[in-house]
């Protein structure tokens, strides 16, 4: 997607053909950096220091630091101790592990003289298979978004709410949620997007309101707390988010407050959409709130409020007194029956055990 | 309620027997600042630029801001133009207005030489009353924590949601939605309060979390976004919030956000209460959805954030990009089949045409 007029994806190989560029992303959105990677250690860095966030963008960056690494020393050896150095900066992130898994298979049964080249092709396919599928689901959204500007006569906007950033910033390009409402920008219909803060880290205020802007796309940023009293007041056509996990029956697994959003779309029949490429389909669980933990990240996320202070420089400042403390809850799940329909790459289903399983019988 | 171990009201009459002394609750959670009031001019400040906050404070602060300014010249003229003087600070108050008129009433017919003293007397009262009317919301309120509290067999702790601050800091004394778990926790009822941060503001974490923090009362800060998981999970047994207008048919208008966590409250079958005192109650409208016009307050609100730096300073970081912008709607309104109850100073009623109609029908 665009940034200043120019079209960037959020990982790409440098000109010079081997090392590796990246937008840090814990600069945004205060500062456009992008910093380059040429070695193991500063992709791992880049990942466990968040430079790069989003579960696809994350597996790219792996299979890419993995090419760095094996420039010098591809044995098996060292794909080892590189794949481990690798899957340890995020060890709950699948599709890192995934990526790893997906480098070696392909890598260990070549001749070590072809290991390199062999591994940078395939991280470039990895990137390239991402940017597909992204667009795919924005291309099938597009239908979802084009049926609501006919029914509103071509008049006015389309005004989209979404939740977090599942924005081109968290893949390779497209994004996930996001990729839709970039389609019919792009298509020449007029959207607007309510773009929720998302506390605690605020990726919405961060991410999502900048990467909009960028490609210039109408939005608007809210708190956390607004969507009800908008989608009362028919200010919101269309939901869509991403998820993090979605289970067999169609149970969504996102950041927190996704379940709040999509109870006030139920009480106000908005349509509530998620977008999901296939692999973050766990078909093994059924019961997204009985049975997906839930992870409680480190309440300094809440205590701490990141921003530029009057000077400019990027400060944190603590909002909580000094004596009480906070407790982070960092997703929610989203039962199905509140889900209108699930975005993926094969095309719109319900979310459902049946709806899932028609897309993906195979 | 307690700070430091001492009992405080948030507006008091000085030692001296002539200034006001109030709690400069801008300063707050990171400093306890007691600010002196000697002038008419001094009161008016502190209500526009919001030292003190809260419906029934404010009111409280005009109604001395009076007294202070009859002190050298008590003409009716005189109370004409201190009158407006207030009134101009917070055109929207009702409570404001409704304190300067009845000091007007009272002073108005006394001889020029009494009525110093009296509005002194009628300021005292004012305070009082609040004070009462709350401590009496606390008593009725104190009942459903006790209920659920032996439903919950004595064991652990009753677990109550907030949002905003409707704390003893918003009133002279007790609060609204706070009066109830003070009551219960000074009767040794253990309860432990979730307090949504309650952006834009964040008067959660600014304001409820440092009062609920003084007196000793456990609680936990959370994002406005993590409730709806945490009763999903059975942690919650009740919420409790306060309201800035409730229609005569029981429709809540509270700070924006509220209506998101009685939707969450009904799906997961959570109590939901609001605490009122009733000359809140608009007995002219009855949908406050269609009817209530919700202000849309200053974006910069939404913008910027503020809190103590690293070196203690107090100071606002910009989170949104420069090229983004937003909207701050202030409140939204909770429709009344999504409450509970209603909790008053006569005792707690349904939230309907013929439950507050049982209660307040002279």
């Amino acid at each position: 997607m665009k940034v200043d007029g120019e079209n960037y994806r959020s990982i790409w190989l440098s000109e010079d053909g081997w090392s590796v560029d990246i937008i840090d992303q814990t600069k945004l959105p205060h500062e456009f950096v992008i910093a380059k990677l040429t070695t193991v250690e500063e992709a791992a860095d880049a990942i466990s220091a968040m430079l790069v966030r989003g579960a696809p963008l994350i597996g790219a960056t792996a299979a890419y630091g993995l090419c760095l690494g094996l420039r010098e020393d591809a044995s098996d050896e060292r794909i080892e101790i590189l794949s481990d150095l690798l899957i340890e900066t995020r060890p709950t992130a699948v599709n890192l592990r995934w990526a790893i898994r997906d480098m070696q298979e392909l890598l260990k049964p070549l001749p070590l003289a072809e290991r390199v080249a062999a591994a940078y092709e395939n991280a470039a396919r990895i990137c390239d298979e991402d940017v597909a599928i992204n667009s795919s689901i924005g291309d099938h959204g597009l239908k979802i978004i084009e049926d609501i500007w006919q029914l509103k006569m071509q008049k006015g906007v389309v005004n989209i709410l979404t939740h977090c950033n599942a924005g081109w910033l968290a893949t390779v390009d497209w994004g996930t949620a996001l990729s839709p409402i970039y389609k019919a920008h792009n298509k020449g219909i007029p959207v607007h997007v309510w773009v929720d803060e998302t506390r605690p880290r605020n990726q919405g205020a961060h991410l999502t309101a900048w990467e909009l802007g960028m490609h210039g796309v109408e939005h608007t940023l809210i708190v956390d707390n607004a969507g009800g009293h908008l989608m009362q007041h028919g200010q919101v056509d269309l939901c869509i988010t991403g998820t993090d996990r979605t289970t067999a029956s169609g149970d969504v697994c996102n950041k927190i407050g996704t379940y709040l959003k999509a109870l006030a779309a139920k009480d106000n029949n908005v349509p509530f959409y998620v977008a999901l490429p296939s692999p973050t389909i766990d078909w093994e669980i059924d019961d997204g709130v009985a049975d997906i933990p839930i992870e409680i990240r480190n309440s300094r996320e809440i205590d701490f409020v990141s921003g530029s202070d009057p000077t400019g420089k990027v400060v944190e400042v603590r909002i909580l007194p000094a004596s009480s403390s906070s407790k982070n809850y960092a997703f929610d799940v989203t039962p199905a029956h509140l889900v209108t329909g699930l975005i993926t790459e094969r095309g719109v289903c319900s979310a459902s055990k049946k709806g899932l399983a028609n897309l993906f019988r195979n």
